[in-house]
């Protein structure tokens, strides 16, 4: 994932960015408004960042988050005094000497580094403050809507995050074009507190980490193993619609495995350490599953006929980060991938990968993730340390992915120089509903390793050839795909894959619980995950508790619905609800798992029966 | 599995079977022939075996399987001789001094031995050959009919299996009840040789086991996938139906969890080395998923209102074996299991446990394994140091099996003092129609494990209790299974688990092709396996190759089919084809497959459509 961090430098090359301006002049707005009101304060750093801007302050007493109304109109007031922000340059001792004499240490020290080797330092005025800053800012601060920022959270900072120096105050605030644009981010930061993967899968029993068993290594409970067993059904028949075999491998691997990849020695960072037996062998969990398939491939002589041999597998990797970067499901230690390597003809290459990418696009589609581009990461031809000498492979297999995406009109970035030693490489970038980016899959074309493992097909002209890879995955992991599934629809899944489908509340347990369990017994019979709420709670409570559950569909059985076998429909995504036919109703839900129709959405078609 | 070693002294206690007697006398009878063609040669040991009997012998010249006829003449000879078997005991020194005289010095060392604290010596006297032997034997040659037996392989064998003495030449001779018996008994042979697990899974390319990945950790190719997934998603149904949710754990652990669960130290032989990261925490692979099913039930309070709850998972675990034991997918390191673990009240044990038998009966039923019988392992009161001090538990949980096994009418022995320490364990044994004994599945009682764990429910009394834990994988490994459904089924599969299902054969490729590739998409649009020969072959050596290949269906499509719509069903296991439309074909094939009807035998009726 690459997600920028909110305390970030990464701002590089945004100066002309008006907002940029209007982040960091509030940064010196807030100092000042600071430092009227806490009379002694001394700064350290204070940019602006991808939300907003922060400062880190030395204060002479302890800020709590009570404290920041107070800051916010002092701010404004400065705001409203339409101060300019006005540039100079003193010479390095002149500026110096000015800091000093301010009390600001931390700035000097910053200062004299700056100009060890000579020159001068940049200043910024505006009214009565005045801070070594490189700019740039607005013209003066009534450019600033007042309403278009906030101070938004108080937090501790170590100077130049040097944890033996000392500990300041770091003040954040929230900044955008307007207010409508601070509501926006604000709501959407809410959203993706409220729907983040960790809560939602505690709240609605998804999975659990336990100490017992260890960081990143997460247990699926009953819930997520549903979701999980759903998405992979979804992706096995749409490989076998488009061709794939599946294979199966194991977790380990001798690890004379992973020296003829080559991914040890240098990958060994990222993997377990071996487990040694059999007098010396080193054993190693697999963290990919690239050399299994490629020894599925050369188990016995290919003819071309047989290609493109598309061979997949949903496959557990193990891959080692430190336990201290591990989190939720998104950065784990264990992971379930949907993996496939398409072994194919320089001739086939293009129809593979197209349709590599159309999966993709189809998948998307299918979940309703609207904002997806992707990062082409190409090779420098002057670099032939770095890449494979293969100009020609090189040359043909990037046109023939530009072609590609030329054609489909995907949106793409390309990194020059950043391409695999093997070949290029293709990342899918997708963002959900509450703003989390992904890296939903990492696609690459290898035109080496099929070499290194000496894999080769007979060709129409007898001849021996040496096949190109394409290694995909467009669900990613099981671990990143369902965290941000999770989140992209907010906890509340379609019918097709949600854990309970269908719950039967009776109105009245004793006179329709019956009826109910008949309903039940009818739709688990045809295998839906359907049950009766058997629990003592009141009728509304039972209501409420599906709702918190998001059930993606209720149904209520009283007097009228067991005398004409009907039943009332109460759909989680709508406010609606309908009375029909218990049949019709079965029928609709068969509709919906066969389609795999997303109603979880209100706007979505549903089927006709 | 508990197969019995061909030349094993596994026979004790069966010396009064007829049989043995036989098989014994032959064993005298093979070596006075020998001993008359080859002069000169001294004896090892000659006992009877399960299938028969051997001899090893000290030969003053090399032999050859060309021989073996001559020394079964000889032994006819000696049979229509009908010579007496008469015993007689010696004083040790007139015994061994006999043996020495007649320059028979390995059975003189071995006497030797036997009279070191003085006693007699038996011998056994039939005709001019005598050995040093203790019986029983027939009473005289001429009562074994001389076509019950025949000479079978040559094998070298150390004297007393000591590979620092002698090489003796052992010759095997098989040997039953009548001719028929020795027929059926090499035909079985013989159909277990060509139905090898081993070989079949290379003929069919189910999976592969390769050296650069390690011994015992198969990888399954895609025929063999399909079979798993085929399994899977059947006991998946099963399961479902019987009212269990699934989960999916990590494959490694803290070893922690396994100081809880008390399978460390003590299980510790069996599972690979820890990997030791995060400043000194052994991670474990799994040899076993219960403790992570024990966490699952454990993450959070239960209410006896959930219980039973019966927790699913096809689980990888991995266990080390000595590599020298490993042997195709009947002895591996990496295995797949049918697990889950049901938590229940005592009230529901026997409900539970008998659902659980029941599923047993219930698989072995669908695949025709009409051979199943059980093994039951109880406690010894009496010993308190292997077995859970808690005489109401162990009576009760006994007495629940004793008494469903008794209802069910399942053929099963008991194993007194055989138990686990946490509670009664069963056994299923099962046999494949090629004579292979596996045993199915473990099953467990446990009313100790809970506890460790702490697990408990609260129950409808408000109070906390310790659930009982039914530990269940009927199904037993993948591994195991399919190596077994595969002898079982002689390689041909039903057309539901077939990795290819249909075969489409056009009598001529240019004129028919077209219409064959249009049945193959409509099957594979139904995601059937189905798929045209398109191969460069004659069509009758496509014919063929789909025979080799066991193919459940082929259709032959020619002018006929082609202007009907019609296609000619040839089906794998019964001799006659039929044409019939492609429509009813199609429609029969998808109740072939609904049902997971058994069309691997010809005597199984087929849906009707």
């Amino acid at each position: 994932m690459a997600r920028k961090s909110y305390a970030g430098m990464d701002l590089e090359g945004k100066e002309q960015d008006p907002l940029y301006r209007r982040r960091h002049s509030l940064a010196h707005i807030m100092a000042a408004a600071v430092q009227r009101l806490y009379p002694g304060t001394r700064l350290g750093f204070g940019p602006p960042v991808e939300t907003g801007f922060y400062y880190d302050f030395d204060l002479p007493q302890q800020l709590v988050p009570e404290d920041l109304p107070k800051i916010e109109k002092e701010m404004r007031r400065i705001i409203s005094e339409r101060v300019a922000f006005e540039p100079r340059e003193l010479p390095g001792p002149e500026g110096l000497e000015m800091l000093s004499a301010a009390g600001e240490k931390l700035k000097a020290e910053y200062a004299s580094e700056l100009t060890a080797d000579g020159g001068t330092l940049s200043f910024y005025k505006s009214g009565a403050f005045e801070d070594m800053c490189a700019g740039p800012h607005v013209e003066h601060s009534g450019q600033i809507p007042p309403d278009c920022f906030k101070l938004d959270t108080i937090a501790g900072a170590y100077w130049r995050g040097d944890e033996k120096r000392e500990m300041l105050t770091r003040v954040y605030g929230l900044a955008f074009n307007s207010k409508d644009g601070l509501n926006e981010f604000v709501k959407m930061r809410e959203e993706a507190r409220q729907f983040d993967h960790r809560k939602l899968g505690k709240d609605l029993e998804l999975y659990m980490i336990s100490d017992q068993v260890g960081p990143g290594l997460p247990l699926w409970l009953p819930n997520g193993t549903v979701l999980r067993e759903e998405l992979e059904a979804f992706a096995k028949e749409t490989e076998f619609d488009a061709g794939y075999v599946r294979v199966a491998t194991p977790h380990i691997t001798d690890g004379q495995l992973f020296m003829t990849s080559g991914h040890l020695p240098y990958y060994k960072d990222g993997m377990f350490p071996p487990m040694v037996i059999d007098e010396g062998r080193s054993y190693y969990l697999k963290p990919m599953n690239c050399p299994m398939h490629h020894l599925i491939f050369g188990a016995r002589p290919r003819s071309y006929r047989e290609l493109p041999l598309r061979l997949a597998e949903y496959a557990q990797d193990y891959r080692y980060e430190p336990s201290g970067t591990l989190a939720g499901l998104l950065r784990v230690r264990g992971m379930c991938m949907n993996d496939a390597h398409i072994y194919c003809t320089p001739e086939q290459l293009d129809d593979e990968f197209r349709a590599v990418l159309e999966m993709h696009r189809y998948y998307y589609e299918k979940f309703r993730i609207s904002k997806f581009w992707m990062r082409l990461s190409v090779h420098d031809p002057a670099n032939k340390e770095k890449f494979l000498d293969a100009p020609e492979a090189w040359k043909s297999s990037e046109d023939t992915i530009r072609s590609i995406l030329d054609k489909m009109g995907i949106e793409y970035s390309e990194g020059f120089g950043e391409a695999a030693f093997y070949g290029p490489k293709v990342d899918f970038q997708i963002r959900n509903v509450v703003g989390r980016e992904e890296t939903a899959s990492t696609n690459q074309l290898d035109f080496g390793v099929p070499r290194r493992f000496n894999l080769t097909y007979v060709g129409a002209d007898g001849q021996e050839h040496t096949p190109y890879c394409i290694h995909r995955a467009p669900l990613g992991t099981h671990e990143r795909f369902l965290a941000f599934l999770m989140e992209h629809f907010k906890g509340a899944f379609p019918t097709w894959m949600a854990p309970t489908q269908v719950r039967i509340i009776p109105v009245h347990m004793e006179r329709f619980g019956d009826y109910a369990r008949q309903l039940a017994k009818t739709l688990r019979g045809a295998r839906f995950r359907a049950e009766v709420d058997e629990g003592s709670d009141s009728f509304n409570k039972k209501i409420r508790t599906a709702a918190t559950e998001k059930i993606p569909n209720v149904l209520v059985v009283g007097e009228r619905e067991q005398e004409n076998q009907e039943v009332t429909w109460r759909r989680y995504c709508v406010k609606e609800q309908r009375s029909l036919p218990f049949k019709q109703f079965h029928g609709l839900l068969e509709a919906l798992r066969r389609a795999r129709t997303m109603d979880n959405y209100p706007d979505e078609t549903l089927p006709e029966v």
